[in-house]
């Protein structure tokens, strides 16, 4: 698995890679110490400005990465590093650095200082945007800065997770435009 | 399509169906009303209390049902009903009433008022559990207080929404458990 070239893409626009509800690796950074976690539990909250929220445990190393930096890098894997991913979330990065196990790119991101992973889909650079249901829940609200994703293939084989070790992989496309109000598109 | 036989479920193993990240249903009724929407921005986020974070815009017919009465039934629909879920979608509450516009049967709950949609595959019954984040971004956190799901087929045929009319259908199911450490399944 080598990175793979990427593009910008439009920040209000990344429902359509994360709305399906993939698991997604997010990396993190904060005076010199990184990681990267793998993420199921993540909902769209609006399209302008691009807001995110996810769910970190605070039993994660990432999670004071990410509340002490106000940035973290969400990242798209596609089943070519279905057992990377498997890895990233059975192991802690108090104990190893995952870039360097995992033989993973660290790429620069150019609005945060989180690294992007190169192997990744897609890349969603985001800063904390709201944290009122941090302290209660884990519960951060980010805002996508900048994205950049692969434009090809259209639909990448994506992870969706139901819990004990079980993935469900991304289907069939089914294009139900026609049956759209236009208003609704 | 006839209602679909359903047997109780653990309401702490909902991620199970939710996780993956499908489009759902989401039915709701107060003094008299009651009302069906889709719904693809939502997010799991605590196994006990079971926790379901869900975006619910102001615009929408149920939200006011669901502000007013505090509950609501998150409904799991499969490819039967694909037709339906988009139709749904794209006609209000306020000038039709869903379930008899698309022939679906209302279930009576067990713990709320509001109605479940006896097609589904699940039905969640839910009551509001915080509100913190409705005023700011009809951001609602329910709490998963009955769960019904039908026996079979264990991995049902779900809808996952990217936008513009297009829909991902749920693929194959892989099983990488023995990649887990056991406190991680």
């Amino acid at each position: 698995m080598t990175a793979v070239k990427k593009i910008d893409f439009d920040v209000s626009d990344v429902r359509r890679y994360l709305e399906p509800g993939p698991v997604v690796l997010v990396s993190s950074a904060h005076r010199g110490a990184h990681d990267i976690m793998t993420m199921g539990w993540h909902t769209i909250m609006e399209f302008s400005p691009s807001l995110v929220g996810c769910m970190i445990s605070a039993g994660n190393h990432s999670f004071e990465l990410i509340r002490a930096s106000g940035e973290c890098v969400i990242n798209l894997p596609t089943t070519a590093l279905t057992d990377t991913v498997v890895k990233i979330g059975n192991t802690s990065g108090e104990r190893i650095d995952k870039f360097e196990e995992f033989g993973l790119t660290a790429e620069a991101a150019e609005m945060v200082g989180a690294p992007m992973i190169g192997e990744c889909h897609a890349n969603f650079e985001c800063r904390l945007f709201e944290d009122a249901l941090v302290g209660r829940y884990n519960f951060f609200v980010f805002e996508v800065v900048k994205a950049h994703v692969a434009p090809e293939p259209e639909h990448p084989e994506t992870l969706h997770y139901k819990g004990g070790g079980i993935f469900m992989v991304s289907g069939e496309i089914i294009d139900k435009s026609a049956l759209f109000r236009p208003g609704m598109l």
